[in-house]
């Protein structure tokens, strides 16, 4: 590997990049006969989730800042214009040619084979990108066939992939907003909805609304972007998402972070102070999230009495039995431990079961033990 | 200091406790002219708290297991009989002789001046203690006046002190129940409540009664112990403990560990299981839940939000200046950050405000910057 020229390309000295290979920060792997490298965390100001095949970049996609308090997260807010993208359910994929061929890369810096192939049926992407090879589309993959996050979207049915941000791949520049919205425009392709552009001054409010109507109908919430794309974006959701997510989490609790329920939990209290909720609003808010980590987690303890094995379901299809057997080893490689129900003669549609190990075996342990 | 002597009486190899020195595992401190060690985790055995005045050994209170499941805790129980004790909701204190005089000792192995005033105006725990220098009183210190846990006891008024176990200061061998008991009411000392002695069959359901009913009145919970105390003991706390451990740290959410946030939330779903709730019940368990933790966040993001500093006050009475100097000194050197206020001339009483300087930070930083 030429490690002087991926330096180079990526604006790093050559002993930054070797550093972080011993490290392991960097880890270098194998792809269809390439040596990859990929970034496991930031390292001289390149993104977590870059990753490099053989000299071709496709930089990681930025950490996005979290408003807890809209009005004040505005207030150090620049530009005079604040646009509003829906933030969709699913999973961050950054797609881009490597060797002349669509790949679907995860927010970690890995080629996923599904998502791979599932981009490969989109033929205005792949248009889009051999016309600009130097630029990688960042979206969310969303649906309710996929091994990740399953929501439903009427507008996305089994996959759909909805462009945010078009970047350059080796420098991650992004176009502006009307830059962007033009080329995916041109070619076909669909970005997510733009759901208006406020005044600075009224922003907050609008957002509120908006984020609001958007809980109520089961979606995630919003990005706020500079038009320019200069301002660093700011993600806000509402209660209902945050909800949803601490539903998910505490139904394996020993496999979340404690970070993890603990920030979903504090934004809460966050909420409740800008909407100036008191009395039975908040009591009942409060209810709501008391409900969101309480049943789940009783729930799923009595399944462990029953003596299920926790874990979430997917139903996906597979375009051959090759693909399928590739993306096990994928999931294998990344350290999920998987049930495969076969749904289908074949073996094209299968059901697979992600085990949460971590949860079972501790709650099995209580159960066992009683402390 | 004679280090052999001590690792004798310890019965710990010496070089283990010279090591222990070197990594500040083991703390060496002054107190009265001697050398003190303090023993700040556990060393081959001897446990953290343990703590070493010249050559007179306190030992460290062991840990006690909690139950999340009474029936399956007391399944792998082998003693016959369960006797149960109150549990009280104060501070850990051992009292021992140091020097000929009484001193109370902290569960991390600190005289605290204010607790060893306290216990030395109680004759009896010293007529006990200069009978049996051998021994040491654990208990708990319970009150409304003390600068550590709050909590009104009909029976103890402004301080008391309730012996649960007495043990050899050496060893930490305790006595059997009936023995320590003996000894208590030969002596006039008070123990912790004595709440039943049952069968080993049906003791997991009538301690959920207690428990049920000591959660009603406001009371902490319980301790289960074999009567000749070879077994464990277990401890269990009803729901209204844990949800008022809840409310008390979500008011100070960035002071707390996720650690100590998580465990509380996650007792809760196995006494909801236990309990076998289910519909309204679990609902109306969930909110309460919910409660605990939103409603005092918001309390303090609000406090904050008006220039408040978050912390919790006590009110105090000393018998000296002197006496409140030495306390305010001690608790500089634990790390607390207090704000005093003078409640009467000449200085005896006074009320200490513990300042919460993490969460105050922290919610001030997210109310500027809105992230």
């Amino acid at each position: 590997m030429n490690l002087s020229l991926i330096s180079e390309k990526l604006g790093i000295p050559e002993w930054r990049l070797r550093g972080a290979i011993k490290r392991h920060s960097v880890q270098v792997l194998g792809y269809r006969g390439r040596e990859v490298l990929v970034f496991r965390k930031d390292v001289a100001g390149v993104e977590r989730g870059t990753v490099v095949f053989g000299d071709e970049v496709v930089r990681g996609y930025p950490k996005i800042k979290r408003a807890l308090l809209l009005s004040a997260a505005l207030r150090s807010w620049k530009a005079e214009q604040v646009a509003v993208e829906e933030k969709l359910n699913g999973y961050n994929v950054r797609a881009a040619l490597v060797d002349s061929r669509v790949v679907g890369v995860t927010r970690g810096g890995y080629v996923c084979p599904y998502t791979t192939s599932k981009l490969r049926e989109a033929r205005e992407c792949r248009r889009l990108l051999e016309d600009n090879p130097e630029l990688m589309l960042c979206g969310e993959a969303v649906g309710t066939s996929n091994p990740y996050v399953v929501h439903e979207y009427p507008e996305a049915g089994e996959f759909g992939f909805f462009v945010f941000d078009v970047r350059h791949r080796d420098t991650n520049e992004p176009l502006s907003i009307p830059e962007k919205r033009r080329l995916l425009e041109e070619y076909g392709v669909q970005g997510v909805p733009l759901l208006g552009v406020f005044r600075r001054e009224e922003a907050a409010d609008r957002v509120l609304e908006i984020a609001q109507r958007l809980g109520a109908e089961g979606r995630e919430g919003v990005v706020l972007k500079d038009w320019e794309m200069v301002e660093e974006p700011l993600k806000y959701t509402p209660s209902q998402t945050n909800l949803s997510d601490l539903r998910h989490a505490f139904a394996y609790p020993y496999d979340y972070g404690r970070d993890f329920l603990f920030s979903r939990i504090i934004r809460e209290a966050y909420i409740a102070v800008e909407r100036e909720m008191k009395g039975e609003e908040l009591s009942d808010a409060a209810a709501a999230l008391g409900r969101s980590i309480l049943l789940p987690m009783v729930e799923s303890i009595r399944r462990v009495m029953k003596g299920e094995v926790l874990g979430e379901s997917y139903e996906l299809e597979f375009r051959s039995e090759e693909e399928l057997l590739e993306m096990l080893e994928f999931l294998r490689r990344q350290g999920v431990s998987v049930q495969v129900e076969v749904l289908e003669e074949g073996g094209r549609r299968v059901r697979l079961k992600k085990l949460r190990h971590a949860s079972t075996d501790r709650i099995r342990a209580v159960l066992r033990s009683g402390t």
